[in-house]
């Protein structure tokens, strides 16, 4: 059993701890980016994701107290890293903050996947569960593209955004490896669990890059 | 079929729409209310709570759209009491926002209950569901319980504080019935569907204040 490994467990807990955390600030971000919006319906659809972010917050907890956490404290060391990365990303207008919903979520989602592949079943299962797309994604597309194809030179500041959103997830991803050694520890392997040698490690933020330019991409934007 | 009487179809719109912008509403001002939370769990209880209200939103969207209605259309006759309750309620501090969440919103649905009475039975399935209480009664009273015994002079602030809430209620619930007919006939009654006389109105408001009084006895306050 993989959580007979201490270091598994606090690994586990940490990376679970920093999803709900994670899901619990999009949910507040997502909150605010709605007073933006420019029409009920508009609002209505970023309060939609708010809340299905929020709703994978209950299991995330549960299942952190099970494995002997206190989900709150289990939280705290990710507040500072990602309280930064929302302060420093705050959307300056409503398309901002579409991108950065659909960007800046899709960017956590396969980070959190590519991690999820390495470790005990149950895991990965609630893992995959909790970032399960909110269905909304049609919707930003729709909104971003019509609103560059009525101002072409919008295409150009919110590609600049997505760049910026990349850059400061990077620099609080390393902020969390440099003070979490047992997370960090997580993708080197263990017994009786594979891990990634650098090079695997460059391959996999590869693929992270390559998903997020896709999704620059179908929004109509360069990355 | 009472959706036969157009009148009767108009005003179970207008109800429905008045529900779900309710909900809209509530979901955002929870969020914004969120912020004032001392601690993570606090925080992550009141967001719980707006989840659970916006949560009911598709159901009623989807119930006006097969009415023939546009959801957005028929919410924008109850965005300007709405809004102006909200307004005039904004919560000074995290005491105050916690009873607005829970005599606000158990003020509203008695309300909704009560019309609910003397409606068709789909609709009125669908109102009490769309009403059914978010389990978190007992973090309130248990909050706002605790931070009187810590601090005697609190209880008469929010005492006050209730008695605003519901004259604001008041207020704007009289505003809304001057302004849409059918809504205000809905409750007279209809070919087929029996009605309130001014004594059984009388005695509607006297079970809603009653029910209010309850509730702010069980936190402590007198109303």
């Amino acid at each position: 059993m993989a959580f007979q490994d201490p270091q598994y467990r606090e690994a586990v807990i940490d990376l679970l701890a920093a999803i709900a955390y994670g899901e619990i600030s999009a949910f507040e971000r997502l909150a605010e980016d709605a007073k933006l919006a420019p029409t009920l319906e508009d609002k209505v659809a970023i309060a939609s994701m708010a809340s299905a972010e929020f709703g994978h917050v209950a299991r995330l907890r549960e299942r952190l107290a099970e494995l002997g956490a206190d989900p709150f404290e289990a939280m705290a060391p990710f507040r500072a890293p990602i309280d930064k990365f929302h302060e420093h990303t705050a959307p300056a207008d409503w398309f901002e903050g579409l991108i950065k919903a659909y960007v800046g979520d899709g960017m956590a989602n396969d980070f959190y996947r590519e991690i999820a592949a390495y470790l005990d079943a149950d895991t990965r299962d609630l893992i995959v569960a909790s970032l399960e797309d909110s269905g909304h994604s049609a919707f930003v597309v729709d909104r971003v593209r019509a609103a560059i194809a009525a101002d072409p030179r919008l295409g150009g500041r919110l590609a600049l955004w997505g760049r910026r959103l990349m850059g400061e997830a990077l620099t609080q991803a390393q902020r969390v490896a440099a003070d979490r050694d047992a997370l960090t520890a997580l993708l080197a392997g263990g017994i009786d669990r594979p891990g990634l040698d650098l090079a695997a490690l460059g391959r996999m933020f590869a693929r992270i890059t390559e998903r997020h330019a896709e999704r620059m991409a179908e929004l109509g934007l360069d990355s």
